[in-house]
């Protein structure tokens, strides 16, 4: 018989590429085995993953929220209400008593869309937020937001060559599920002179360009607050995405998962594309997405989010309940957990002490990581960084020499990840290079997490680093 | 703007069909809805979903095995150990702290192929069920078997026309998966006369069909013990069918989720491909897939399986590799309970006593209720039913007759649709119609699940309705 070869395979899936977890991910790991297993001969003693937003991992251990671990243990094994009544604040037992008898037993398939009480929570949660009633039948929870975004491509894309406009830089899920699916992605550049700004003439031009190249735009990615970049758009621009969706028949796909992620909330603010769609009253069918991931919980293993749909018909909602049946219902402890962030203790009740002190400890660290970060990368010689005011990322530009472009090609790497991979070779630290996500061409980035602690002996790590490279390589005349 | 209508979006997707949530589900759901809220018109007080096997799901209510939910409330809180020391046993806090030392903290990200102990584990347990080893870089921890499944159905269909050889009837994911990338499903019959058996020679004959119809046959797909079926395969046909593979290049895409329900050990036994495979020292690549969904385990909400790559390179793998690390990791709640399920507690272990007596309770009530509904249905006037050995399900033939295929031609509804209609209407038993799983031309069957207690009274009310049915619209000559 022929052996399979990946030759053989689904062509589509050739093309798809992801950073986040690829060369760099793969080496840390193959270090972090090396040093688990006792490998003595390696100049650092701990990897630090700051290639991806996974605030729980080892060595970056944010945290859990105590009251959201404490209602999905009861959840887990109910009886420990009476096995362990000391062990749980009054409000948790309440909660827990709540959705188990709304849900029943975690470990059955819930309703596809997800459990209704939950979406009850979600539902209320945008309202209080928009000051715009949600419709929980509009709502579907899902396996983090991946899961819904690539459902989103899988249905819009249609042959013979649809695309979708993207952010460059982008978060590099809209392109892997892009490729895997034959859609076309359509790139509009964000202004890193203006902190990294979402210009809607940029938009503007994308679609005209896709309309020259033949291709059918079918909607627009906003990712607000930004991944990579922080970014956090402010609402004029927002209006003006909503009109060119308008004008243009786009659908909006609404990243919305850093919405809790605003570091500099006098001078930068969140605001869902429902609240401005619903202010505009436009007929723009939008999805906006969140997720536990991010914020200040961190849930990422968990697996758990949701998606609302504004101004799409029943027919259409009823095309992705049918999708979403197929995959029977996402992981219940990720809904359980979606009701918990958009539900938390108020004022009086007993976890609320708690809650406030946790979250406020992690907000307070995220923003003055980030403060910190910027600040110490942008005063470095052949380097520039925005300072971001939302997401828990970095993008700093490096200005990288000729010389050192050379030594990269000699290599046969990208310019960025030859950096990033001597980074990592030397530190220990994983980070992302720029061509991961999208750049200017002849412009070289990498993105960073804010989510190490000990700051001083991280960003220590990565300016000594930096010095040495540019020592040795110099750094670009535009520096 | 233009409004997004089903029209513009993903044809392929259009075509998708899962009956197993399909109109009776939506329909049951909403029924459950009304008497939530007090309707008392309805002939019955509650919903049986017979559609679905859930184990946990309200009204089924088969209870989770302890060991595994207080491993589970113990990795969500750590602290409970201390907390709660009497509350778990100590190879309960034993083993969460061997899970916990290695994973970390549950809500984080684990490595995209699953958790390396726990492909360990997976590993371990595979050889010693089959007396041959296992490679844990050759297994990928999934948040369920559907996950991997979609995933090998993704990868393996490429342009113009390839296909994938499935059995009728069938679980619908895979025409449903198939329908979604533009595969062609090729079915091949399984024989009802021979208590559902699978014969080589009309899979041959699919494969030669295929090939005269220009579509490139790329796996074959075997659900064993079966669903709908509940057959299981004898090892001289399992032989056959690796034989198959072999001399027409297919991937053999084992589906082996329900390995451990087997309700007649003195005449069936499951023997995984992955044996049959090594036995044969055949070449075929295999991939044979788990989950905890079934089994007695039943935690299908939690969402957790794995698949095992056997005869699959390097860079196959790394392909694959890529693209689960797009969907970034599986729950690792759902990991840690491939765990659980896969590393019992040992005799001896302060578990034991409990897990067996929770396991064999679970396995005797599946296997008395199986035969007892097999037994009944088969009695039936125009209603026959093969006495599965394996699975969780029967499908019972029903023999229409030519006055009720005329009510539901004039109900626009399948024969059996309009049969499995009403029994929910007049009874709250929601099943699937045989269509929904696929069937010979002009035969009809339903599937329905043994996950409900109580067996006399839901049989009773099978029976009773059956009864009017036929007495109303008379039976098949063929009965």
């Amino acid at each position: 018989m022929r052996p399979l070869t990946v030759d053989s395979l689904n062509p589509a899936l050739i093309k798809v590429e992801y950073a986040v977890r690829g060369e760099l991910a793969i080496k840390a790991e193959e270090y972090r085995v090396r040093l688990e297993q006792g490998d003595a001969n390696l100049p650092f003693d701990k990897i630090i993953n700051s290639n991806i937003g996974n605030p729980q991992q080892r060595n970056l251990d944010q945290p859990p929220i105590t009251f959201l671990r404490q209602i999905a243990a009861l959840m887990e094994y109910p009886a420990l209400a009476q096995l362990a009544p000391n062990a749980f604040p009054k409000d948790v037992v309440a909660r827990a008593k709540e959705l188990s008898d709304e849900i029943g037993s975690i470990g059955a398939y819930s309703h596809s869309q997800g459990v209704p009480l939950i979406r009850n929570s979600v539902a209320k949660y945008i309202q209080e937020r928009d000051g715009y009633p949600a419709n929980p039948n509009h709502i579907f929870l899902t396996a983090g937001a991946s899961a819904g975004v690539t459902l989103f491509i899988n249905l819009l894309i249609a042959p013979p060559t649809s695309g979708i406009l993207i952010p460059i830089p982008q978060y590099p899920l809209y392109t892997a599920t892009l490729a895997q699916h034959n859609g076309v992605g359509l790139p509009y550049h964000l202004d890193e002179t203006q902190g990294w700004s979402t210009s809607p003439s940029s938009v503007e031009a994308a679609v005209e360009k896709a309309h020259k190249d033949g291709i059918v735009p079918k909607a627009l990615v906003i990712i607000n607050p930004g991944n990579p970049t922080g970014g956090v758009l402010d609402e004029s621009t927002q209006e003006s995405l909503v009109r060119i969706c308008e004008k243009h028949s786009l659908v909006l796909l609404a990243d919305e998962v850093y919405q809790t992620n605003i570091h500099k909330p006098d001078t930068h603010k969140f605001r869902s594309f429902k609240k401005i769609v619903r202010q505009l009253q436009s007929p723009v069918p939008l999805v906006s997405f969140h997720s536990i991931s991010k914020g200040v919980i961190g849930e990422c293993g968990r697996r758990g989010g949701y998606f609302e749909c504004t101004n799409i018909s029943d027919d259409v909602l009823a095309m992705i309940y049918k999708m979403v049946s197929v995959g029977l219902c996402p992981p219940v402890q990720g809904q359980v957990a979606v009701d918990t962030m958009l539900r938390p203790p108020k004022e009086g009740d007993e976890s609320y002490p708690l809650w406030k002190k946790e979250t406020d400890t992690i907000h307070e660290a995220l923003r003055s990581r980030l403060k910190t970060m910027a600040e110490r990368l942008n005063s470095l010689p052949g380097m520039s960084c925005v300072d971001s005011p939302g997401a828990m990322y970095l993008f700093p530009r490096i200005y990288l020499s000729q010389k050192a472009q050379e030594a990269a090609h000699a290599a046969g790497k990208k310019p960025d990840a030859f950096y990033a991979l001597q980074l990592l070779d030397e530190t220990g630290i994983c980070v992302i290079p720029g061509s991961g996500f999208g750049q200017n061409e002849g412009e070289w980035h990498y993105r960073l997490t804010c989510l190490c602690p000990g700051v001083d002996e991280y960003v220590g790590k990565l300016e000594a680093f930096h010095r040495r490279f540019v020592e040795k390589y110099g750094t670009d005349s535009a520096a």
